[in-house]
């Protein structure tokens, strides 16, 4: 297929253009890359995704997973896509050399990433949940565990999943049952239930490893006696062989999209001799495993901007085939039908979802460049850096997962009809996509980690970071006439963003926890829009810069252009949002409201 | 299954209460009708859903209409379905006596339909189709063509189709292509062919007739040209035998959503020996063709509200039965998990999609009130009630079917990851509803027909006419000290709506056409609001009058609560919508921004 599905110079302009990815390449952990070498580090898994990902997109959604005598059958395909992305180093891409890694930063994980889910969003997952399971080994596992698990997993030969959710603790993982016993051999027996674990099998690998909570038996109640285990499909013995671990796949949930891609129920020690091997302290599990959920929800976020991106090249290209309609303009009459793409209403459905989608792109490298950053940095500021990537995390999850399927939604009706049908792509990102609100918690748990964990942490310290970062960013728009209007908006929305905040705030001063919380995901909605517009802005700097020093391009002034229409048609949206907000009615507290239904 | 899809007393509320059907029962037409023997009517329909269309509902989807030989095989469950709603008389309800029909008023067709569409929407679009088709016969045919199909279609032996579009002609019907030759002997050679057509085909009816437009030779070009027929799939010889009439069904689409539903490809004429009677007058066709049309985009509307309302119950039973989470209650901690209904997000959930789905049930049923008046009412102001159902009839539309989708997108999220597995209905709610913004003319369509006709037609007077309406709802609302607010706020909503349209209008008064309709959806989600707050604020009066007068109840309540959350969270997005509007910057008319994709 030539069809496009995400665009290489986008991915450039965020990388090294916005996002100053070069900068990196000065700390010593990435000191052998530079542009050049990363650019083909790039285009080689761009080739990997023509050939082996996006060629495959509607057949493993057409032919989805199955499950059969107690196992996960996934595509064909997926047989070739594994060793494949293996060889590429896509297992552990960040990992220390020693451990088979190519200490690649996570800017670049995200670029290579963004190409691989634009491909295939039901693939992708298999790869990553590895490689982010194995990096949870080595940052917490011991020296045993690391040697045993990690080469075979940067093989692509096992695979590794994290194993969380059961049928009473999803949201609400403090209520987790599955429990560990100890047996003073090193090892502990599990016993329980998950559910919905992706990735969580398929006849494409060796050896499945589920990285997995569990409470050891005697541990205090809560979150607090969670710990954290290896947990593979087949142990390995002393002879080197692989024997049966005693976790058995139940069952595979059948989902309305990402059909492509697993989502197991795991039922551990039937036979009462499932093995689990700490990793790290008893008790410090959902610390730990706190690594990969941040991790994940990044990986989320990408997932469906990528998703969303391919779906608006997939609309555009309808757009610009589909002749239907005659033009407004004088000359309209006489032209006979035109094609859609010069309707005010398409232009508008594609600027939508270039918008937004470009947009979430450009915050998720914002986190990419933090983390890298927080990890790698020599400035002293590495507490800085984390601190603004966990306050920016719940929204670098949910703006992509919520105005992604908004931008799917848009590109879905540019088609008519025929997005509806199952002959186009459209309606597949558009069930893709749907999962992604969900996924790593919800909507609603990441605007309650926003507002009531991550906006008052440290006595504001995240937020005061931010704003400072917007400031800069106003301050440096303030140079460029095209850009000033543009400048005094952001300014005009943080000053609205401090009085809702200030506003909501109050009513926890006055210990009245569920009135701060019950508009969490208002407040959700509204700082998207705002650290999404901070990003349009800080584009349409370098844009403007570009424009100004080196030579008037399309690419450039499309950038200023799409930051116009998202100041025209996005922002407005958080004068609604900040006065639901601002309304004292409290109409969703009281016990009472249950009785309307 | 006992789970509930609807409530019977939300539509004697909406019926009797607002929108005061007892009044048409003093017309000439209804007059044998009275409150009792309609609610029995009604309850005759909610036993058969609940027999024969509910319990289907997620079958049909499961195994879908598949083309096979040449036609469609639809679910067996169709074939009991449709004798036991011929029975039932819901072949054309609001047809005269003499024709089979029963005279029931357009207001109790929408109550009844709105309990099949809610009970199983891919099944119910068969019936509606026929009654709808079977109505343009009966309006426009002469007696020969009433008398040879109208039984047939009454006793739900033959099923009657709409088809409009073709592969060139979809939003753009002026470029339809089918040819009609004149024959000299009573009908035309039709010849061409045409896609989407529901309904289309399937094995559990004798007949299909297909009310088809198309182009009598030599007709003017555009939509002038275009002439009514009806095309059956058997025509009726002189032995009273039924013989193939050349119309072969090459297709049937396969969609995402309403796959019990069929969507054929229609071909005409492939052996010169199809044949089609004119209806009507030459030329008038697409005039005639509007009849139906203006009809079934009531219909649509109504289903996407009905299946809105079937997903919110869905989503509060499984609200109401699955524990997660601690309340932030002071109390909560000791209470342990509570049910997911006690947390405020979850409550404003269920809120939103009760104040959108009532909501729009409310201004679905103004309509066929007025409706009904038109046609019915003797005060001589049918031209007024005409003139104000057709510029409701986009947003009777629009509204339910846009903000119907995020009504059931919010269910599903109820349900977190369950609500994306097949094993719940919320998915296959979300598949379904989004074809409602595509069918009988998209939201781009309905929003150029709102702003760029209704809004102007007659100078203004179904605006006025609106406006009186609205005014005379605030001029009631005053009355109720808790309405007090919500009545001043819709009096700034439409201060502001004005000043918008006023804004808009410059442009068109300029000779701008594009500029003044770049926006229109945009304004029509504006103005789906505005109508939607309005029907709210009639809720109210109501509720608060019979609070007031008869008695304290929670149903009435709750509508008082409902109404309150839609001015708190739904009202407020006028506020952003009418800056985008009022916003000068063109950035979707020029022909340059196509470079920027």
């Amino acid at each position: 297929m030539a069809n496009k599905y995400m665009s290489m110079r986008n991915l450039l302009f965020w990388l090294f253009e916005v996002h100053k990815a070069e900068e990196l390449f000065h700390l010593e952990r990435f000191q052998e890359y530079d542009r050049e070498s990363i650019e083909m580090f790039l285009q080689s898994i761009k080739d990997f995704a023509d050939a082996e990902l996006f060629p495959y997109f509607t057949a493993m959604d057409i032919d989805p997973v199955r499950y059969e005598n107690g196992g996960v059958v996934a595509h064909p395909q997926l047989g070739n896509i594994i060793p494949k992305a293996a060889e590429l180093g896509w297992f552990g891409p960040g990992f220390d050399y020693e451990y088979g890694g190519l200490q690649v930063p996570e800017s670049i994980f995200l670029a290579g990433n963004h190409i691989l889910e634009a491909a295939n969003n039901s693939a992708v997952g298999y790869l990553n949940l590895t490689t982010g399971s194995a990096n949870l080994i080595l940052s917490f596992g011991n020296e045993e565990l690391k040697q045993t698990y990690i080469p075979n997993m940067v093989a692509g030969k096992w695979m590794g999943t994290m194993a969380l959710t059961e049928p009473q603790a999803g949201s609400s993982l403090s209520f987790l049952t599955t429990s560990a016993k100890p047996t003073g051999q090193g090892y502990y027996q599990i016993s329980g239930q998950k559910i919905f674990i992706s990735g969580g099998d398929h006849q494409h690998a060796e050896n499945f490893i589920h990285l997995t909570l569990a409470r050891i038996e005697g541990a205090p109640e809560g979150t607090k006696g969670i710990s954290l285990f290896v947990v593979p499909k087949y142990r390995p013995a002393e002879n080197g062989a692989l024997e049966p671990n005693d976790v058995i796949t139940a069952g595979d949930f059948q989902k309305m999209g990402q059909r492509g891609y697993a989502t197991t129920h795991l039922v551990y020690g039937e036979n009462e001799d499932c093995r689990g091997w700490l990793v790290g302290e008893p008790h410090q599990g959902l610390k730990y495993m706190f690594q990969m959920m941040n991790a994940a929800r990044i990986d989320v976020g990408a997932t469906a901007a990528s998703t969303a991106t391919a779906a608006y090249y997939a609309s555009l290209q309808y757009a610009n085939e589909r002749s239907q309609g005659i033009s407004l303009k004088p000359s309209g009459k006489k032209e006979g039908q035109t094609l859609i793409i010069n309707h005010p209403d398409v232009k508008r459905m594609l600027l939508l979802q270039k918008a937004i989608t470009e947009g979430a792109m450009s915050l998720l490298f914002e986190c990419a460049r933090l983390d890298d950053l927080y990890r790698e940095a020599t400035d002293n500021k590495n507490g800085d850096y984390h601190m603004l990537l966990e306050l920016l995390t719940p929204i670098a999850k949910t703006y992509p997962a919520e105005a992604g399927q908004r931008a799917i939604n848009t590109g879905l009706q540019v088609l008519g009809g025929y997005g509806y049908c199952m002959d186009f792509p459209l309606q597949q990102y558009y069930r893709d996509i749907r999962i992604m609100s969900i996924y790593e918690g919800t909507t609603g748990i990441q605007s309650l980690d926003l507002l009531g964990r991550k906006m008052v942490m440290k006595n504001g310290r995240a937020v005061d970071l931010l704003v400072m970062a917007i400031e800069e960013t106003i301050h440096e728009a303030l140079e460029y006439n095209t850009l000033i209007p543009y400048a005094k908006v952001l300014g005009d929305k943080m000053r609205l963003t401090d009085k809702v905040f200030r506003h909501l705030a109050a009513f926890a001063q006055k210990g009245n926890l569920e009135a701060f919380l019950a508009d969490a995901t208002v407040f959700m909605e509204f700082a998207g829009t705002l650290v999404v517009a901070w990003q349009w802005l800080k584009m349409g700097i370098v844009s403007s810069r570009f424009l100004v020093e080196k030579q008037d391009d399309d690419f450039h002034q499309a950038k200023l252009h799409t930051m116009k229409f998202f100041y025209k048609y996005e922002v407005p949206k958080m004068e609604g949002l900040s006065q639901v907000m601002l309304n004292e009615e409290q109409l969703t507290t009281s016990d009472k409201v249950k009785d309307f239904f």
